[in-house]
């Protein structure tokens, strides 16, 4: 049972723990429509050339461009127009040299035509007779079949996310299932003997959990699906007991510790307890977040948060989050949302830890600015009252007033 | 029914969509747990101070601060341990004249202690004396009463948007309800004799519904309820039947129109006579997107999208996504997600006119490069194969090779 309890900056802390992981997808089909922002589990390949027929872009005239060409307004092209293609269906007549057939913005280009006339660059003669104004080369105004995706291309890579336009995709080419990552399941256990339920009246001494919802709301916004398993007291049998039970039914199992520091040592006797290899990492270079343990058990990710609220955001955000993202086998890190903003004061640090700052922004002459939110990582209402987090590299020994910073936000 | 078919830019076509929406919010009360994300319309204000009662940070020794005064490690102060106060429990102890309580982080200050000495600056005597060896001040190491929120002070603006830290917050005072903007019901047509579901086999000159799915999905990002009404070829009475069903159990219509021009004209003399006062506004100084068509009926946003899957994106992110907003009544409107790229090639842009180009990001020593991706804007791939799309603005000739610009990520 290897502990380290060396204090690890946060990204190779992450290392160790992504190290340890098994590379532990399940997949699951879904309809396409349900698939919005899940990951891709397989690389769907076009099952046809889309368009599968060549369409007009334009409302004019199908043609064979050959018969416009040198065509100018003093010097019109005379072309018959032979009859309309209907739209939704396969024209039944084929464009002759000299002819036209009326074709609409999507609709199907004869046999025959290999162009499309703009109908503003068209004047009509008679019932049947129109003037073309102006040359089209072979292919204008038309979409070639394959132009947009060729039969068997390959669509997505394996690990992608998909976006609205993506099921769009999808759906053009009638692949209406598709496999996906399955969301990682959380569970989540708040411990401490002064804890109780958020509907509870908090007696002399206690208060409300909080850290199990706030934790449930970053794993649904990461992707994964929350299972909160509800409050157990510093006791180690109830805890281990309650967090054997939780990790069989989950894929990623956190357990927000108690503050004390024996709650805390409480919490990495349990990760030890509750399979192989255990705590891996027990103690970060990080502020708010340092007392963070990371373990592996029986090859699921077993995070300990610190039970200061700010504090186990934080570390939730750092180590949680990217946990999930490895989970459902993400080829790309989400990108955060970042804001550039100016400080309001200097921020001072310490080299050798990675501090996050919560920040609020307000605009100020047209500029925005980034104020620290300075209070106590116990007080939840810190993170509330902030619009993000702003980092302070590890080898920093802070950030100046004025200063260009990004925050990246809640 | 005042038509103006002039081409608005696209901002003041959005003002003049807004500007005839009454404040349509319908409110809704739900669990707290459930509100990630959710817009408040209430001013939730907190019951109780929080905390309610002093709680150390600290493991160590409640005490009186002035019986710490003076203390140094070579003449330390002498203090008798009383007890230990439980957690999660009224300590039953008071602490008197150099005395002293053990203390646990996040438990109760006892009477009579004002400060709590940290376990490391204290050194054990005996059974019960403990020597403190450097003072405290009064409050040192102790959260007051109300120090995270005070009794009957406004938690947030209504018009938020819920974080998972705000569930926290929320829970933390026992608000377990809260009323919320409903989400707004988004009825979703597409239209094209051409156009058939996604699970059939289209024929020749069929394609499979693209935008249906991506506004829907669009929708759901943005926090509605997209109710997709199927596919309606281009028949007025048919069109305007749907559009009429429709809108009866929607808060907004979307039109996703054919793409000809007689199809789009089609979709104008639908909302005109769905109910006052119609269309408003009908072609934008947008590209892709010009034919849009914005109408209000008896108060509810009535969208006509063009055709072209791309157009239609760039329509709804621009005027729909903001419509939503206004719906539940945000106080703010959503950041984007920016990444600051420099540009790889020129991008030409006539002034007077707001371009949307699609771009795909990737990295070059070192430096994030966006690249047009050129497509025509009806192949629904140009904006699978891109991450984020460029805003060339009304007034620009256009973007030079290498200049900085910001892609908004899709």
């Amino acid at each position: 049972m290897p502990e380290m309890f060396t204090v690890l900056p946060p990204s190779d802390a992450l290392k160790v723990l992504l190290d340890q992981l098994p590379p532990m997808v399940r997949n699951e089909n879904i309809a396409t429509i349900d698939a919005l922002d899940r990951t891709l589990a397989e690389r769907p390949l076009a099952p046809h050339a889309l368009p599968a027929f060549a369409r007009s872009t334009m409302d004019g005239y199908a043609v064979r461009a050959e018969d416009t060409f040198g065509a100018t307004e003093q010097m019109p092209a005379y072309l018959e127009v032979i009859g309309e293609v209907p739209m939704g269906r396969a024209p039944l007549l084929a464009v002759g040299r000299a002819e036209a057939a009326v074709a609409y913005t999507g609709g199907m280009i004869p046999a025959g035509a290999d162009a499309v006339v703009m109908v503003e660059r068209t004047q009509k003669l008679d019932d049947t007779g129109i003037e073309v104004l102006r040359p089209v080369a072979a292919g204008e105004n038309v979409i070639g079949v394959g132009e947009d995706v060729g039969e068997g291309d390959e669509l997505f890579q394996a690990g992608h996310t998909l976006r609205p336009q993506d099921l769009g995709g999808l759906l053009a080419l009638g692949i209406t299932q598709v496999s996906v990552a399955a969301r990682p399941r959380v569970a989540i256990i708040s411990t401490g003997d002064e804890i109780v339920p958020p509907e509870a009246a908090p007696g002399p001494g206690q208060i409300r959990d909080i850290n199990s919802y706030t934790i449930a709301a970053l794993v649904t916004r990461a992707g994964g699906t929350p299972l909160p398993c509800g409050i157990v007291g510093d006791h180690y049998p109830s805890l281990l007991n309650a967090a054997r039970a939780a990790l069989a039914e989950a894929d990623v199992l956190v357990l927000s510790a108690g503050s004390s520091v024996s709650a805390r040592d409480l919490t990495a006797q349990v990760v030890n307890e509750l399979g192989a290899p255990g705590v891996l990492v027990h103690g970060v270079a990080l502020k708010p977040g340092k007392p963070a343990i990371l373990g592996v058990c029986h090859g699921k990710p077993v995070l300990g948060l610190p039970g200061n609220p700010v504090s186990a955001m934080v570390v939730a955000r750092i180590f949680l989050v990217p946990v999930l993202g490895r989970l459902v086998g993400l080829a790309r890190p989400p990108v955060p949302r970042l804001v550039a903003a100016r400080l309001t004061h200097n921020v001072p640090s310490v080299p050798g830890r990675e501090d996050y700052l919560q920040v609020s922004l307000s605009e100020r002459d047209g500029e925005l600015w980034a104020e620290p939110v300075f209070g106590k990582s116990n007080l939840i209402y810190t993170l509330v009252r902030s619009d993000g987090m702003l980092r302070v590299p590890l080898n920093s020994s802070g950030l100046y007033q004025n200063q260009q910073v990004d925050v990246e936000l809640f």
